[in-house]
């Protein structure tokens, strides 16, 4: 399933592109190579390539280079944006028959930074529909698959994104994350998926599910790689010292042990943290808390589209905006009174540990098309682990943990607003 | 129907504290004789007096005047608190059974300036159960009634302040104001009524309603002694100069036309303001706004004792309840997002005029118990020209206008936040 970026870190691109033994130019024919192959064109990534764009912006990378203006270590990149992004001049689709033709006319913020970085926009990544679901098989462009079983889910939102960097078509991707939805994509697939504390990276431009909660985040395929480009579109962050305990060079970690969760996962993603104290913490409260308010917000946004055109979802997205439109505003306020409690909750543990430490999902990647498994219903079992760090606007990190029955699972990482640091040194650790 | 307090203003009863021909105990003892009228306690003003504690602050009060502390306008005056306010010691019975023998332990943010200012708290005065009405006539306690009519409503949900003001038993009195619940009752009364913008005196110890809308105003026999109280809570504002039209010294006038109402209580109003351009306003479609994100956050409020004790409740609040938690959460956010619409809409109308007038009421009081009038079912026909500013956050007075059939009618006017002198000038302007 390799592609040309598979096993290339942007340290070793950008290298190669200040050295000459490659060009933006060059890079982004790999990354077209890459994408074209039948294998990966099965995947269904992309849902949208701008050659031309490409073309343009790689060359005009290269020459800034040559001409001595170098934009830090995205310049001359091949990126991929989620396709709920807007990329000027390009169709915004959102995996729905309701923007079919559409096309965008300015650049998102997001997508601004990341050519003001010098980057590459190679083309437009599937999303579930409206990014609405985390599994990636409901969108009008049809299922993205998963690189390690074409069956099996890519996981969502940010669906094409994740498997674009998995499957080394690109070595960087942009994503969406309101429950979970670069985390999620991210663990399923085997690659990293950082988003970032709440408000870090700004979500103009981006089409909203719920704005509470709505972050940008980046894919890529190791933690290091996400803290490169992170700092790329928000400058660098400072390195955050450990108040609890100075000689630990990482931090110290609470374990969160999921309240139910497929034992191999779990067993899997502990055994990384062998020694880090578990601590308690109601995630499945906090899913609660989560829905109540996605699903207001949510259904505020396609009031109208429900009203006017409700063949034009998706069968499963119908079913959800249905439900999601009878939820009581009274829920939607107390979920925010609810929500001040678990943040007092954790900032506590955050006072005490630097770093929480769990699996980012509850299980491996589930076949497409299923709509239950052990852990109920997939759509609430999907984000059962990611969602919190939504509600709380903590950032969080998902990296590779091993496999169980050949299929990747996720590490997740969560910290304080401000020692994002912190989590990209774990992760050093943990793959070093 | 006169008390005491009667025609007599704040600066009329200042001079005598300060002359030597009048003493705080001397008003307190008036307060309470007024109050104690056979012809008064019909009209179940009030639901607590604290003769101990009132007459311990008039003396105080007196020695600090005879010592040369002078507290300003407010000291030594006597001074009726709604029962939603809390005062540390008195009971706070919020006008229901499910706050009887509750006993508040520390004086609300707006009684503690009350008190620096040296007034004499007097008592705690009727409100319509938890404040969640217009009519004042659903409470544990009883209805207040109206002194011009004692068959008819007073108005709330401030109605015990207001009818205390209103049959001279106090010069002043704390109300609160969501939808109109300060203004109502002072335009069915026949007195005047503030509620300032929004966020001017803190709510803090104040049982919430509405925390979007709460607000703290006040109510006395005349717009200047509004002023006069309203300045002592806050401290003086600025004179504020209209932008517009400098030569005028009361400001540009736009007539805001109610689009259903009694013709009678409109022509009374409008014959005040002969020559102000009307304007048009969708005051009915911000009334739906309002009810929308009321309803949301008074539930929100309310759902624990609903499920514990609903019998606790009158039938009418509990009916209202009922309604409210079916309202949409997606209906709450869209409700902000609409008020963002009008608020621009009426931005622009302040730009071209500095004050907007309109009737207080559709209406002159209807009959105690009555549900439905003319305008349609009273709970929301009674805030269908008040809650606008509450849901837009803009100081609003009522001042009395004359009278239809007997009964009082109020004016009244709106301005920007900030301007609130200009409405103190323009009344004075209308009653002098």
């Amino acid at each position: 399933m390799g592609g040309f970026f598979t096993g290339r870190t942007l340290a070793d691109l950008g290298r190669d592109l200040r050295s000459g033994d490659a060009s933006a130019a060059g890079l982004l024919a790999h990354a077209f190579a890459s994408i074209g192959t039948e294998a990966n064109a099965e995947l269904n990534a992309f849902v949208t390539l701008d050659r031309e764009g490409a073309e343009a912006a790689a060359k005009w990378a290269d020459e800034e280079l040559a001409s001595g203006i170098d934009r830090g270590p995205l310049h001359g990149i091949p990126v991929a944006v989620k396709d709920i992004i807007d990329v000027a001049g390009l169709p915004t689709g959102m995996g729905s028959a309701h923007f079919t033709g559409h096309v965008a006319e300015t650049d998102a913020a997001c997508v601004t930074m990341l050519r003001d970085a010098g980057a590459v926009i190679v083309g437009k990544t599937g999303t579930h529909e409206f990014a609405y679901g985390g599994s990636g098989d409901v969108s009008v462009n049809g299922p993205v698959r998963n690189p390690h079983d074409r069956e099996r889910m890519s996981g969502g939102s940010s669906s094409g994104s994740a498997v674009a960097v998995a499957a080394g078509m690109v070595p960087l991707a942009l994503g969406t994350d309101t429950g979970g939805s670069v985390r999620i994509p991210a663990a399923f697939c085997g690659i990293a998926g950082f988003k970032p504390p709440f408000g870090a990276i700004p979500t103009e431009g981006v089409f909203p599910l719920s704005p509470s909660f709505d972050h940008v985040g980046v894919l890529a395929g190791s933690a290091d790689d996400c803290r490169i480009a992170y700092h790329a579109l928000t400058g660098p962050a400072e390195a955050v010292p450990s108040p609890v305990d100075d000689s630990a060079p990482h931090g110290r970690v609470a374990w969160i042990e999921p309240e139910t969760a497929d034992p191999d996962v779990v067993r899997t993603v502990r055994a990384l943290f062998p020694d880090a104290p578990a601590e308690p913490l109601g995630l499945f409260e906090l899913r609660r808390i989560f829905r109540a308010i996605q699903d207001c917000e949510a259904y505020e946004i396609h009031a109208e589209r429900v009203a006017a055109a409700p063949e034009l979802y998706q069968p499963p997205t119908l079913e959800r905006l249905e439900q999601a439109a009878r939820t009581p505003g009274w829920r939607y306020l107390r979920a925010f009174r609810e929500r001040d409690g678990f943040a007092r909750q954790v900032a506590g543990l955050l006072d005490r540990y630097d770093l929480l430490a769990l699996p980012t999902m509850l299980m491996t990647a589930p076949k497409i098309g299923e709509t239950e498994g052990p852990f109920g219903r997939h759509a609430p079992a999907l984000v059962a682990l990611t969602c919190a760090w939504n509600v709380l606007g903590l950032p969080a990190l998902s990296v590779p943990a091993g496999t169980v029955g050949g299929l990747p699972v996720g590490a997740q990482l969560v910290t304080r607003r401000g020692a994002e640091s912190l989590l990209f040194d774990m992760a050093a650790r943990l793959t070093g």
